[in-house]
């Protein structure tokens, strides 16, 4: 395996019919990147930060250059003067502008739109989380069987009915511990079918979601991980890859994080303590 | 086929090694919602925009809902008057609070960050993507064979080797319209992954990315679809499905839109013309 800092190694749990054992396993890092430019207005040098984004280090200098050209901030690349990131906070680069050059933030047509997340740190973030959610991690005695968690991922692929027609969309869905279907929701963005799931438990006073398998179709990021903790959830099952920040969320959260769910086999990233090898 | 504002129904083109025949397939709807909160202030009733998503309609009060309580905005329902959605704008929605509730926003300890974007209506921003984009879709003449297609859609997979180890990353890459291997960018987020590789192209003088096709790992968004239009590319393939509003904007922009492409298959829902039978 290549050292690499898209990459972060982690003990798991590899789950199948017959076996329940520690091995290692390769995560792809999730860590915030701010984004930002600086430039001299009146006669004195400026920073203004630009955007927040999720991301995998690595290219980070490409990353803001290409972010700020295709936002229409950057028109050539004669307007940048360098590029400058720091060691001491990796999760931070920022675009110094050629002398003269005044960023036409004002006059952009485009707007920028926001989506929930974390702040600038990851750290940061996940300590802000846990203060946040109404439902904080307290002691439960909830487990699920891995004959459970095979079962559900085959049920999943006869509800998402949806999905099966387009291939376009993602699905979160509830499920009983003992394995038994729910709800389900779809969308194209991962975190809408997660928030229209925990809307719908919201309105009809089914929060929180103690007592139930939150089931992922595609892979767990931070961010869902964060709304899985909002709402009180504490086994979440996703169908791909969790990141490196989801699996760090999930067990500072003291959830259960289980990956790459398939019928006769998973990945446990988090709280093993409930599930159950009978 | 059950009728869902979910779905679109499209006419494309299906290739296989033998046929390149037209015939109707189904898109995940991808729109944007404007999510709102109007309470009493100073004896009068406000609206304020909270957020703009780019979703698959159906649900949207709950995913409304969803969104203000994962956000820290709203902790019981019995904050909520009543949720307003309108027939002439189906993509705005606006969480009516009850009388004396004033929303937490200034305390709130979260961030909101922003991700690249069109504005609050999909036809608005598509005009707007248009004007703002340096390299107009002028005529060109290139094209690609449907092999060369189906070869990169292999030569992907031998690239994205750090996708193979985690299993959570998505990639862009652009290949040449021989089919030669130019160059990939991987990333949790796949926007992030496109801007890394535009990023890339601006730094090194390689923008308009004219004569290349952009082969991205997974699925098509609109995002991904502006981004690529900002960099002046004309041919983009897909491994997984794109949205409506990704074909929409492909098509309004003059691009030639592949998905699920495969060693043996594929889908053109735009720009036909660029892709020949030889």
């Amino acid at each position: 395996m290549i050292q690499s800092p898209s990459i972060e190694t982690r003990i798991i749990k590899k789950v199948t019919q017959e076996t329940f054992s520690n091995e290692e396993d390769f995560l792809a890092v999730e860590e915030p990147l701010e984004i930002g430019i600086s430039y001299t207005e009146n006669g004195k040098r400026v920073r203004k930060n630009i955007s927040v984004t999720m991301r995998t280090p690595s290219s980070d200098e490409e990353l803001a250059l290409g972010f700020l050209f295709t936002e229409g901030i950057l028109k050539t690349y004669e307007q940048v003067k360098r590029v400058l990131s720091s060691e001491l906070d990796p999760n931070k680069v920022t675009v110094e502008l050629a002398e003269s050059e005044v960023p036409q933030l004002q006059t952009s047509e485009r707007n920028f739109y926001t989506t929930s997340s974390c702040g600038v740190c990851g750290k940061a973030s996940i300590d802000a989380i846990r203060t946040t959610s109404l439902f904080a991690s307290s002691e439960d005695s909830i487990s699920v069987s891995r004959e459970t968690l095979f079962e559900i991922s085959q049920k999943l692929k006869n509800e998402q009915q949806v999905f099966e027609s387009t291939g376009g969309l993602h699905a979160s869905s509830l499920f009983d511990l003992n394995g038994n279907f729910l709800m389900l929701r779809e969308d194209v963005g991962r975190h809408n079918a997660l928030d229209k799931l925990i809307g719908a438990a919201f309105k009809n006073a089914g929060l929180p979601i103690h007592h139930s398998i939150l089931l992922l179709s595609g892979r767990a990021s931070f961010e869902l991980i964060q709304k899985a903790h909002m709402a009180g959830i504490r086994i979440v099952a996703a169908i791909g890859a969790p990141s490196s920040l989801a699996a760090q969320l999930a067990e500072e959260c003291n959830m259960t994080l289980v990956g790459f769910l398939g019928k006769e086999k998973f990945n446990i990233y988090t709280g093993s303590d409930r599930i159950s090898e009978i």
